[in-house]
């Protein structure tokens, strides 16, 4: 019914001209008289007006939508951030749409100017390849990013706001609770460590290992190649699985696993399993993230949880904030604390 | 640099008019000289012009995007998914936007809204209420919407195409195979009964029930009312959980319980551990989808797969197919059928 009604029908309706039509439908109201406002409120609501989007966005450049760009949704971790994201950006009057990129340059830049094109000016975004260049462009023209997982680099020329947890640390805590546990062995099981999220943790084992007087032994951190599978998101568990029976497979294996994220500690509970090891008797198993399931599993998976509705929330209402332009300080950078939490996937060492 | 070269810019280089390169960028070049074409061509890559989406739009009413709604990818079901209509759609030349919409029929139709305000004509929607009448309105200026988790009901009065599995076979593979085990008390877990996809599934478990000689116990089956908790899409795991408690708190418990899906039967399993009882031997459990997880958790879950990249390449096509004028039929329903995975959830009741 209301589909057909125009912008010039209300301007009838409401007996005034086009462009103050225009000029309330698009917040240029301060000086308009509020009988005026409301006569074409009235007209609006009567006719049924909806206004169309594409013309309304060529004119404000604006749209109320907030593009969400992450590695893949079939890791529940990223799942569960995007319905915290939507549910924080509803209540302040933005949509979400979400693009999976598997971490391709390509595909995040081609979301980025898609969703540009459309009027989006705002892009949380959860990969964090080395070099985020391929958003300088839309950068300088107005596009604002939040970033989730990549804190700003110091060679990034681009301006990038981002909240997240400290990597470096989480990986520290999780290291250190193998090694308070008489742990020496202690494998690294990662996707690509070609992020820097992956790079930092892989720093932060590494650190915690030299700080026990350990030397990283390179035959105990397992990756793959991004070429042959992306980055691993989207077959995490099957990647932490191989990586695992591989590194069991070693001369002197490891007798204790940290993975990258939860969903590679779960692939390490089933490469345990083909190995007919025991978790975690005969091999103690930490994860990052703590997804819902960790507590359902058997054993319950020992983890280092990320605030994530946290860094949702506060990543949204940066981002708001920015394109609202109650916000216009330099370059935000959030960093929070990442959490132990010990369940029953790590024991004392045979 | 690419970004201040407009239509013009190109025209100019090109030596032709305005009008002609808008009719190659809008595909009306059939009756254009193959040299001109070839000239705007050049012309385009030469001065790095990227066409304006929201004015290439308002022109043609296309845009290259799918949208994708979705219950909740909190599910990983969902995620994994979207995943595939992602990888399926770019293949085709389409990029997808996914929403998430908890089964609410407001913010359905506000995405859908939104979406076709910005060109898109074309939808892979996956929520399941009897009544999708808020959609009719942009059904009948276009939109082409093809429905993955509800076939069409008899009431419907819209066009709208289906793919998916058959609820009611799936719920009586999984029924039967713990009848045939010997259970008799058979419990149901669920969100809110209140969509179609659910409701058929009640009534094949139902039907396997009645086959069996057993009358089907109100008390056994579980759900809660939409109001306090949606549709349970998002906190699967905890109302899975709860009503697990809650079933095994009976008088007279049962000793078997299909879930609705796998996301409620994990929920069962922590239910069935915070009352002291063990999988499979004091109580068995079903579920539905077979996600990735199936196979970690332990003991690994008995279920009933859903053939998910096969749904949505097949969702995919029909509606490119659709968008691109290839399929014109009458409403398009492809059933497929659900194939019942035994685990080591499910054994003999004691």
């Amino acid at each position: 019914m209301s589909n057909k009604v125009t912008i010039t029908d209300v301007a009838r309706k409401a007996g005034v001209s086009l462009s103050t039509v225009s000029n309330l439908l698009n917040g240029r109201s301060k000086r308009m008289r509020p009988s005026t406002e409301q006569r074409i409120l009235e007209a609006i609501e009567e006719l049924g007006y909806t206004p169309n989007q594409a013309a309304r966005q060529l004119k404000t450049g604006q749209s109320a939508i907030i593009g969400l760009i992450v590695p893949s949704v079939a890791n529940p971790f990223y799942g569960i951030f995007a319905r915290h994201v939507e549910s924080v950006a509803l209540k302040l009057g933005y949509q979400v749409l979400l693009g999976n990129s598997d971490r391709d340059p390509a595909r995040e830049i081609k979301y980025a100017e898609e969703l540009w094109g459309y009027g989006v000016r705002g892009l949380i975004f959860g990969s964090s390849l080395f070099n985020v260049s391929h958003f300088d462009n839309l950068i300088s023209r107005g596009l604002h990013v939040v970033a989730f997982e990549r804190p700003t680099q110091e060679a990034d020329g681009t301006r990038v706001d981002s909240v997240g947890i400290d990597n470096h640390l989480a990986a520290r805590l999780a290291t250190k609770h193998l090694l308070s546990l008489g742990h020496k062995r202690i494998g690294f099981l990662s996707g690509p460590i070609q992020t820097v999220s992956r790079l930092d943790r892989l720093s932060g084992y590494q650190s915690a290992l030299r700080d026990a007087g350990i030397q990283s032994d390179p035959d105990l951190i397992w990756d793959v190649s991004p070429s042959e599978n992306s980055y691993g998101d989207a077959d995490a568990v099957d990647l932490g699985r191989q990586g695992t029976q591989e590194l069991l497979s070693r001369l002197d294996p490891p007798t204790a696993i940290f993975a990258i994220n939860d969903m590679f500690a779960f692939g390490a509970y089933a490469g345990a399993k083909d190995m007919g090891l025991q978790i975690p008797s005969d091999l103690s198993i930490v994860g990052v993230d703590d997804i819902t399931l960790t507590e359902i599993v058997r054993p319950s998976l020992t983890t280092v949880r990320q605030p994530i509705e946290k860094i949702a929330t506060m990543a949204v209402n940066r981002l708001v904030a920015r394109l609202e332009g109650k916000f216009d300080e330099q370059q935000d950078h959030q960093i929070l604390p990442p959490q132990l939490i010990v369940r029953s996937s790590t024991t004392r060492p045979k």
